[in-house]
């Protein structure tokens, strides 16, 4: 037997006790059905699912706190889940144990327009924030693809298309509830809109994905809602004159809202899925928020940038219909990808590099991906120098699916290699703990300290973010 | 003997082996002039002065790293000085040790137009890097009231006027060399904008104020200078007009670059002191940055906003010489309460609220002086929700002393019982460590775990920060 094995099975009596008394606390609320235990594992990716024993759908920060004790009295693992959208096997189950489903806790607890901030419970998406505030005249900016769970998306320290103008998980979230591995209750940050007293546990959790503590509750940051918005579609000859064209802009402080990269491979697939009818070429899409005066101004200034580099027409949309339907196409980016091979399955990926080295990255991926016969759409949040990539495979075939793993490899060092991170905003999970040490070096021994103090047991969310100490 | 007295007794030998370890290997650069040593300690504030046993001048990364190896085999504490301008004592040392001046490690290592970013050493100063990018048409935004050293404005999350638009120390890096407390160099962070590979090892470093690690390197957020610049004076009949003036200018989204409070005493010092002829009332100091279209929009609604919560006339300046002398008044601001009680000495403390609750605070704290009897005037970055209160008081009088002391201490309490932060920007130091509990509850352990588990022999920048577990 494995070592791994061995400690499997001398757990398994501790997480049948645990079983039972959750069962035994949570009635219904604790299940063990094959279906929900497979659910909660992980299931969006080419990672293997490994489900939880059980899976309990909690209401309060309380419950939290009281299944955490008693996993922590037994030493079995815990693994949070909100709406299960994470890439990289952020929920998977590697050592089974309790799965706590958050997706219950989605009240809204509090808004004030005056400080621009909100609470909510970690379960709430963002749609369904967004959707609360509409009459407030506040929105919450972050828009990752999916309708993520708020809690998730502070794991994860995710971002999304609008990063450039309004940053990412790690801006938004001004305080935190969370669980610790020992079952307490801490609350980190204040209501202030700055502060220097102290170590910032804020930060420290936003993007732990669940391996030092849960997330239960936030203070969120909102943003009024624009005056005006405007935006469009603006084609380049090349990758590099479109990233030329988003130094630029960026360097002369246009305070764009979104600037996204899509390539040929992109284009043509939203052309297929969402009925556009785009040159075929690489592609910005963009959008300015402001007063109308300020729009127009950002709109004209871009314009001006784009035609000294060749780029264009830039075709610009201020009907909230025709803007809709253009970021609707670039937010079913992923889905419009399977178009391209129907019945594929999609190895998805996420690396960001200083912007100065985004064209050479994008195009050296570019012609690893002809190299390699991969139909694998590119699209990026240009603005913040975070790409993605979707190869698309047969996951019957084994060395296809070995070959898009090693593309993905090689296109995670490329990045690190440049300067850059293996993930802007998917995080590491299972997926990506091979690049830790070659992105942080010995950073990872800080980071492997910081865990082993806070969760000595090592119960929270186990075998993600880290390699083995 | 006090259980202190005695383990500096024990230490006493430790500390004579390592200055003498220290002296040989740095020859010179190890000082040990009583008037070095005192310099080193802390000398701003009220907070007695206590010298470190010997000062090292440091010229890179690995010589640090030298001598916290030597510090941490002998347990001798290691304190990192800059300027020396910081408010709180972070600088004192309260058990002896090795002040390490990071001041002659002042080299700018590289700027990186097209990704608006750069590297510098610990102890090149705000002015420092900003002169050396006077022909990029980059700029650095942050600006405390000091010239204070990069490190030390990381160590301290330190910010100024302008982090209502451009944020905070804790926005501006995006990572850093540091020296651990076991004497190893680690790199966090990386180049691109932003990352979700693992633990935030940057943004615990930002505002450690020495306790967890020496900074010495630092990559940061540059800013393209703004094509026009406006900015403006404009006094309100109350401070809850000027405060709800604010408000609606953020709420707007009017990206105001700069949002200043001073209250009427203040403008009074000022008057005094850069010879401005203002209306002693409470007065907003405003700037804005954008296009030369884009400020006059925003001078015009600002206007609007004031004018209607009876405040007025705006008197706005796009010279660049009169809107210098204007911000050169608010920068002097510190300096100039002292024309208001010549010989006095200033206790200063800074605070910062929820943004609705500011006026409430604000005037609370005008009550409260006036109720004490205090000189003590009130300048605020109300953009932030964030103010300082300079009492000026006479040194020699003990009672004095202690009624500021007891005054502050109310300040302090009101901000963290309104949902605030007892420092917006000061950090915590020796002389705030008395709120730590109050404001963070639990946290403190979760803080505590995390400074045992980094620096288990407490060698870094001992007493400052942290109640003793």
């Amino acid at each position: 037997m494995t070592p791994q094995a061995t400690a499997l099975e001398q757990t398994a009596e501790s997480r049948d006790v645990v079983v039972s008394l959750l069962s035994e606390r949570f009635g219904d609320r604790c299940a063990r059905s094959e279906a929900l235990r497979v659910q909660h594992g992980h299931t969006t990716t080419w990672l293997t699912n490994q489900p939880p024993d059980a899976v309990v759908f909690v209401r309060s920060t309380e419950e939290v706190a009281e299944i955490v004790r008693i996993c922590a009295e037994h030493k079995v693992p815990v693994i949070p889940f909100g709406t299960g959208s994470s890439l990289e096997g952020h929920v998977n189950a590697p050592q089974g144990g309790i799965s706590i489903d958050l997706s219950q806790m989605n009240e809204i607890l509090s808004v004030s327009p005056e400080d621009l901030d909100c609470r909510v419970q970690a379960g709430v998406t963002r749609k369904q924030l967004n959707t609360h505030l509409r009459d407030t005249g506040l929105f919450f900016p972050i828009d990752p693809g999916a309708d993520a769970s708020l809690g998730g998306m502070a794991s994860t320290r995710a971002s999304g298309t609008n990063a450039v103008r309004y940053g990412t998980m790690c801006d938004a979230v001004l305080g935190l509830t969370i669980v610790t591995p020992q079952g307490e209750i801490v609350r980190t940050g204040s209501r202030a809109r700055k502060s220097s007293a102290g170590y910032d546990l804020t930060r420290l959790m936003v993007g732990s994905e669940g391996t030092l503590g849960i997330i239960t509750e936030l203070q969120l940051r909102l943003h009024g809602i624009p005056e005006a918005i405007s935006g469009g579609v603006c084609p380049f000859p090349t990758i590099e004159d479109a990233c030329n064209a988003v130094i630029t802009t960026i360097q002369c402080g246009i305070p764009v809202a979104r600037i996204e990269l899509l390539d040929p491979v992109q284009v043509k697939a939203c052309n297929i899925y969402s009925k556009l009818d785009l040159a075929e070429t690489p592609t910005l899409f963009l959008e300015f928020h402001g007063t109308e005066a300020g729009v127009q101004e950002q709109s004209y200034l871009f314009n001006e940038i784009a035609a000294e580099l060749g780029g264009g027409p830039f075709v610009w949309e201020t009907q909230a219909e025709a803007r809709t339907k253009l970021w609707e196409a670039r937010h079913n980016a992923y889905w419009s990808s399977f178009t391209l091979r129907p019945g594929a399955k999609g190895v998805a990926t996420d690396v960001c590099v200083p912007i100065s080295r985004l064209a050479e990255c994008v195009e050296a991926t570019r012609k690893d991906i002809e190299t390699s016969g991969f139909i694998a759409p590119i699209v990026g949040h240009v603005g913040d120098g975070n790409f993605h990539v979707l190869v698309l495979v047969d996951a019957d075939n084994n060395e296809e699916v070995q070959a898009a793993e090693a593309f993905v490899e090689r296109l995670n060092y490329r990045a690190i290699d440049m300067g850059g991170t293996c993930t802007g905003e998917h995080g590491i999970g299972q997926g990506k703990i091979k690049y830790m040490q070659k992105e942080h070096g010995n950073g990872v021994d800080v980071m492997q300290t910081i865990k082993r103090a806070l969760d000595p047991d090592n119960i929270m969310n186990p075998g993600k973010i880290l390699p083995p100490s």
